[in-house]
């Protein structure tokens, strides 16, 4: 078997943040990263506390779902984060948590409208909300359905300038090249949730901003036009 | 008289505990222990400083509220947690505290609606609000009749599967299996009555989520059919 | 002249205090206290920093507003604290702040409602607003009018009782029987304050409690009856 | 070339500064500060996250937006700031961030009303918000052009009475004689806005206060009549 320490850590360190940044508390989130190789997934264990998390501890799984490495039980979602795994060809890590404010939308059931710049700069367009799971695929296969639900809504958009997705009655999902972007993205998205409850309080009617405005923020910081930070 | 060292030990530090999540400021917040074999309750002292707290200061009382051991006077609160030890066979631990979200909904008289698996994760369907108290029930013993309104409230609910409980006009309650878990309960309520506010505020229709995804949830931590976290 | 040394270290306290309970940024928030014997009052020096006070900074005042001792300027707010020190002649320490949910209701010209029991077991009835200054009161002797508006408002009122006002359009005056008493009262008044807006959030037409339970949590902790704490 | 030494620290402190006071998360504001003799500007580079900042990583530009010092690219901000450095011949530092109140306030295109004292204090009247770009004005020159929107939106406001504007769908900007007071009116300006949030909650129809008022607490802050602080 391949050496994966380097995934792990990265794992185990993304997983922590989620802590740090007050995503979480308890063991509410976890986050997982993809050798694209090897079609490796490593993964939070479920039910661990993070002040407990270790790099040994991070789970490892194939693509079908079979622990490949590791004495302990994967995360209670790992079906959800397969099933992105597999459609989202490209991304590297993917975060779920059940952070407040981004949550209060999910529950809401409301898409988060691109209100400001702050938004643009990150997401390309509303937050998506899927639609609430049907009896049949929350009674049987719940975590692989959660996913196909995320999927699905992702029909006519693209993971790659749209790395997040609410899912209804539950919470976000976020996703990037890699597990710290994934994680970093759901620092920004509940930022973007926060603001927005404000806005939408202030004028119920707050309109979205232009099709310009956010091409302009979104482009200056992704794809080939991009100038904000630094050359590398 | 037993050594009930380990059960001042758990108690006192289930009571700072409130003060490290923020669940009070102060001293207004208690939590309790029971010990069913001798029916003996571990409780704070009244008034006293979390920052001052020790085991030693830790009141011992019976089940009829007869101080046992200790040199100052138990939570004015006793009466209330006898009241729910008497009733709630199986709980092994109270906890009150005046938490901020929490409060508003036990203020407005609002149950908190399930809106969401956070909360399904932890609480089977809303949490359920007294009845304001009658005016002879204030007037003579008050903190015994806080704790009958509770278990009225209960009549048709089961407290190991709800084990919160709001006061109307006043603030919550929870239990668990021992004073850690009633404080942990404490501490997921507020954040479930936060997320549920600011779901309300976005939806002031917001609807409760299915009965399905509500079992799900619950079920997939509790009882026999649970397969979060890690096989013991 | 007597040695305030103890005075001066107690309003010095109280007033960094202010910025550890995070109710004030920069020099927004003043406390004083008085030596009732010989009339003098203690206060803080008008815009200087928190992080750089030190008891030797604390001006003395006479009840006329005149320097005693002290290099400094004395806060602008010092004739408000003189009237207050006139008029209410028992209270011993006073403290003025523009904390973020107290001064919410104080803009909003709403007196904050007593709805629950946080509120009642400090405050005997609805905190109470000023009426706006008239312009010709705001022109000239701007800070002795203050204090004016507020005792004017409190006219049946009792201060023991109610050791709040919120000054419309401006922010909290809180006092207590010395400065440390004044500050926390401070600090439950922004706790009080943040749970009436949720509540208010929650329902609008949110009503006050009974005047049965609000007897019962303010003489349970205030008064000959009181039974809360430890016996002295 | 003169030594900007003292310049390029002022600057650094005032950017950390941003983080310290929670106005910020990765790199989401900069802090500019200008010498007036040699036409220097000193500002954050692109995308650096505050933890990296050092002093001699602030970049030197002209007004003209030339790099004459430094091996990073200037904040993608840096023509916004030369626009105001331009038309505000007296300012001596600029800020812009994404804080979460302001920026509400931003996204909903609503000025801040003078609901209080606290808001008098530091800015004379309501925060303005400037109008949405033009969608020639964001294709091109977008930077350069939210200057210009800005200083339109001033032009019967005296930018020292108002160190502040809300860009619409974006966020604040703010400025004062040097980087770190363009900071502190950041700040001051975050604490207004979440004030005016809560107030509006509570009475949408809240007013603003009276000119008395207004010109009272500028005034004994400001100018040849201020009365507040220590002569110096």
């Amino acid at each position: 078997m391949p050496d994966f320490t380097e995934l792990r850590e990265a794992v185990c360190r993304a997983n922590i943040e989620l802590q740090q940044k007050d995503l979480v508390i308890y063991s509410w989130g976890n986050v997982s990263g993809i050798d694209r190789d090897s079609g490796t997934v490593a993964i939070k264990p479920s039910g661990v506390s993070y002040d407990d998390l270790t790099p040994d501890k991070i789970v490892l799984v194939d693509l079908n779902g079979n622990v490949i490495d590791g004495d302990l039980q994967p995360s209670s979602d790992t079906a959800t984060h397969l099933v992105l795994y597999h459609k989202f060809a490209t991304i590297g890590g993917i975060c779920h948590t059940h952070s407040l404010y981004a949550t209060m939308w999910a529950q809401a059931g409301r898409e988060i409208p691109c209100l400001g710049t702050t938004h643009a700069d990150h997401f390309y367009g509303p937050i998506p909300v899927t639609e609430p799971l049907a009896r049949a695929d929350i009674e049987s296969g719940y975590e692989e359905h959660t996913g196909q639900y995320i999927v699905s809504r992702f029909n006519d958009l693209d993971e790659n300038m749209m790395p997040a997705a609410l899912v209804a009655n539950h919470g976000p999902f976020t996703w990037g090249s890699n597990p710290a972007e994934a994680v970093s993205n759901s620092v920004i998205l509940e930022q973007v949730a926060r603001m927005a409850l404000g806005t939408v309080l202030l004028d119920e009617e707050a309109k979205a901003i232009s099709e310009q405005l956010l091409d302009k923020h979104f482009l200056r910081k992704h794809g080939p036009q991009a100038y904000y930070g630094q050359k590398k």
